[in-house]
């Protein structure tokens, strides 16, 4: 078997691969990232590289047009490895990192501020699962000689620790703890509910350096924080996209993955890696020593959960929709490869159903939308929407799958919220010229969640798009054209964008964006009449989410993905996944508290449900097929 | 640095060695089975080999005689390599596998026989520890379609397991495992107390093979049972020598061994080896599948269940004499190095203190001394003597170390009970002739504790000893004479042993045997002086043990080993440890018994007890100062 060299540029990584491999798996093998959001099927084309020298064999694709292959493009996923290659990843293929910043207050909806939060979170009682107590034991003598861990046993229970049990290595290094302390030693124990166990003990006083992470696992994002477990505050933050990326951008790719040949224990090393990196991180920003980290909690969608454990997904994807378990056990976090130390615990949020994960469980505790008199509306929106309605005496949810046109994804200039995605467009209503906002304020490389939704309401506004989002050309404008792919409006010309090609929105990405924002309304109208009551019921929505948070809702309601309500109901809590494992560290009625609400939640399965596909079907129009509930809407259409 | 090859007989086993090595631990790394008795001191001279060919560097020993010396004899502990060797290993110095057979009803007491034992354990509840259930789980549905865990759960919680737990593997497997066995699997929980555990889960209806091992770690001797959880029988039974006696005879001398470099590691090994060896044969025996067995039951004293677990008991030793724990937590076996399947759990049986250990607790419930209205007695004699005292409602008990006379250490011509050993002695009151009977009725090797104890107890009451040990030279036999040590009295002479020498019994043995015996009455008074009772008020004795088991009580008494009661107060368990473990197997109401046992049973520490010292030196003599508390064996020495 022949074997090639294979140069990854802007990396400058090299690697040699027998004859025949595919390209995506060898910039896998490099270590370079590229967004392969279909898992390397072929459909979603976002894993397009340039081959700057030599040629391959590209297998044929609809994704790329016959000028792209001439220029050298080329899908990584659909191209086999023939001779020797230098290969460039342009930036909307790349996987970078995430800017990190805090948006001020939108102008419809109360945001939930950073400041906000350690106010919120302090409220929780400070009665963490992990604790630790500094003791001083009577030294034994010939009438008080019980074995060492009877007398801490004792001591501790006199210190309101009853019933404790004690890890093996602990045990197995107590003797020689106690005597280097000369009896004084500070012991960690974890507290689930009646249970204790002394995870940790030793010599001297300790109980000042005593620390967790929380981590949300995001199919997309992980976000890890350090928090300080003696006074509750966090003292580090670090975000990283998931690195499972680079074998599919949803869960269901990455599903699909986890049944390949060593894919799921592939999947389980990336998706520790980058929690490893991220403490890793944490740990040198800070400065603390890693030893004093004694417990992980993390909450994440179900696929998620199952993935970090190594629990086989795959009867999530088939009816009826199995995950392995719902309710995760304590574990040691080395058992499952996270690099700490051999005493640090890790927990997982308990999850509702195979759609419903411990990122929404987390949310809810978090948001105390479970102890709420009101009606409230808790919604989380990214490749799925997931909904939760309720109070503090019922919750029922759904999932609906929206496609990942919300996070960039099915959309051809789409991206994720990175340095260069358009967040933010005003177009002219009698010129049809936008105004675009990047992010980092740079030169724009494509378009993001929150700025497709944004484009599209005002393409309605301005009439370049009609309600079922079909484009008008008699519209006199050079932007407003018959593309390659059916008719399109061009955001940003060639000579303006990073990329030196059209940014450029078309009629199928609108469909798209319809079709997903059609099944995040149609599962709130569901949850509604599920309990027989009406929108104008709700007291409070809830947004969570990293994409929600950047919502405005104006634009939201105008293209119908949310029901048109007043602006003091909405409030954003951002990522109230990582909060809620936040509150967990603190407290451990939180955990106590999730699992119930875990329990008691029903959950809704819509994809069986005939009454959602008529829900769904009028809500494929902007804003819906009943205009009328959105009178705003007509306002403004009006204006 | 020069090697040498050092060649082992009759084994035939070579290893090269580099200059200088210890021919003891030359031997080990033979894996050649040397008695070290006291580790390696020099002191016990047990480790008696003879050089064949070459010539070896010999430190000087008082338990090698000039002569011996010259005739090649060496103590390998003291022996320096410092060229090729030939070395022959004495069948004094072997350790070999021990003769297993059952001792017909003696003389003066009741011995429980395995049949009485198998009826006795059957009363104890059918309520196992380990427990296996056949369920058939409805396939989930879309209405019903919670994980896969919750639906094992529930089945569980309607078959009256309530809060279970299940381990991570298990949980791992249990998708393809429940697709597998089309819903219908076996599940096997480890119930301890209110917890339950899944420890497996296997498709199909696997609920007639369940299995468990029983084991009794002695310090000297390891026994092991296989088990029929279903049936409650015994169906294979095993044992061998603790092969950490290579490294020490007592537990001493393993404590000493264990602080050396990695030794604690050798001697963790050493026991799990020999547990090994015994599963493995077991299984081979019985030709059942490894995999169904889903505990082990553990017993033994507080150094040796240390050593299990890989405990540092060097604050056994040290005054005032800690163990690390007198508490042990379930394990997989596996995490100690025990060669059994992944789901297979250890649990030991509680000990009370550093020396009263698990194998008497395991001894005291399946005695039910500790059920009963009665004031029992509970004696196991080996190299400690332990003792306990007590009844229903109340037990307290000691330790008193005996030395390892009655297990023939100690003793110029001692050995371990095994092929060869003399066993029985008469001695003709008129010619002093003896007439003795060994073990395996081959030509005599040595002397084993029982035959000690009656060869003492015959030479009192023919008075070739008289009251404190002194041999009567005046006796007009050849058999009684000044030897090189002292004086001696020749039971076997050179040409009938299988040793080539004179096998004796001299003065400075019969002392040692005092001392022991001394401290064992001594011991048993003093706890009946702690509670103000009387010996007379002991309503039975329970003698439990290997050694104990072979008894005869008129001879035990005759040397004041035990006090003079009825014959029908005297009842033999044997081994103790192992019924205990076994009972344990079968009833989990056993293991909270031996918690609470191992709880409330006082402990007299009697090295720093001047009553003790007191009682043991009235005890120094035959029977005892006070003779007349031995009417009977005045009554003997009358005739």
């Amino acid at each position: 078997m022949k074997r090639f060299k294979v140069r990854f540029y802007p990396e400058n990584r090299e690697i040699e691969v027998e004859e025949g491999e595919n390209l995506l798996r060898a910039a896998m093998a490099a270590e370079v990232r590229i967004n392969a959001s279909c898992g390397g099927d072929g459909t979603c084309g976002k894993c397009r590289v340039i081959i700057d020298k030599g040629s391959a064999k590209r297998e044929p694709s609809p994704a790329l047009s016959q000028k792209e292959i001439a220029e050298g493009h080329a899908l990584a996923c659909r191209t086999l490895i023939t001779e020797d290659l230098e290969v460039r990843i342009p930036p909307e293929s790349r996987l970078g990192k995430i800017a990190d910043k805090e948006r001020p207050q939108p102008s419809c909806g109360h945001l939930v501020s950073s400041a906000e939060w350690e106010e919120r979170l302090a409220n929780f009682a400070a009665d963490s699962p992990f604790k630790k107590v500094c003791l001083s034991l009577p030294e034994p003598t010939l009438d008080d000689n019980i074995g060492d861990w009877q007398r801490l046993k004792r001591e501790l229970g006199k210190n309101g620790i009853k019933n404790s049990k004690i890890d093996l290595p602990v045990l197995k290094s107590l003797p020689e703890t106690l005597r280097k302390g000369n009896w004084q030693v500070t012991v960690t124990v974890l507290q689930q509910g009646n249970e204790c166990k002394v995870i940790k003990v030793e010599p001297s006083d300790t109980t000042k350096t005593h620390y967790a992470v929380a981590v949300d696992v995001g199919t997309t994002t992980v976000v890890a924080q350090l928090i300080d477990i003696v006074t509750g505050k966090t003292i580090g933050k670090r975000s990283n996209f998931n690195a499972q990326a680079s074998c599919g951008e949803d869960v269901i790719s990455r599903i699909i993955f986890s049944t390949k040949d060593k894919g799921l224990k592939k999947l389980q090393s990336l998706i520790v890696g980058t929690i490893n990196k991220l403490i890793a991180e944490l740990v040198e920003e800070s400065g603390i020593d890693p030893d004093h980290i004694c417990g992980i909690l993390a909450a994440g969608n179900t696929t998620m959960t199952q993935l970090l454990f190594g629990f086989d997904p795959r009867y999530i994807r088939e009816e009826p929709y199995i995950p392995t378990t719902t309710l995760f056990p304590w574990i040691k976090a080395s058992d499952i490869g996270v690099e700490v130390a051999n005493h640090t615990y890790l927990y997982c949020f308990p999850c509702v159903a195979s759609y419903i994960g411990g990122d929404i469980t987390s949310g809810v505790i978090v948001s105390r939308m479970a102890e709420s008199d009101r009606l409230t509306l808790f919604i989380d929106i990214g490749t799925n929407g997931e909904i939760v309605l309720g109070n503090k005496d019922w919750l029922v949810s759904c999932s609906c799958s929206a496609g990942p046109a919300f996070e960039g994804g099915g959309v051809k200039h789409g991206m994720q919220a990175t340095k260069g995605a358009i967040e933010q467009v005003r177009i002219d209503r009698d010129t049809w010229e936008p105004m675009i906002i990047t992010v980092g304020r740079v030169k724009p490389t494509g378009i993001c969640g929150t700025g497709i939704i944004d484009i599209i309401a005002e393409l309605f506004l301005s009439k370049v798009i009609n309600q079922k989002g079909k484009f008008d050309l008699e519209i006199d404008s050079p932007r407003v054209r018959k593309g390659e792919f059916g008719p399109e409006y061009v955001l940003v010309w060639a000579k303006d964008s990073a990329l030196d090609v059209d940014i450029v929105l078309s009629e199928a990405d609108v469909e798209n964006l319809i079709r997903a924002k059609a099944a995040v309304y149609a599962g709130i109208n569901i949850l509604i009449e599920s309990v027989s009551l009406n929108l104008s019921d709700i007291e409070e929505i809830i947004i969570a989410g990293a994409f929600g948070n950047y919502l405005e809702i104006e634009k939201v309601v105008t293209i119908g993905l949310l029901p048109e309500l007043p602006c003091e109901k909405f409030t954003f809590i951002g990522n109230g996944s990582i909060l809620g494992a936040h509150a967990a560290i603190q407290s451990q009625g939180v955990l106590k508290e999730a699992e119930t609400v875990a329990k008691k939640m029903t959950y809704l399965e819509l994809s069986t449900n005939t009454k959602f596909m008529d829900q769904y079907i009028s809500a494929l129009f902007l804003p819906h097929t009943n205009i009328e509930k959105f009178p705003k809407v007509i306002d403004q259409l009006e204006k």
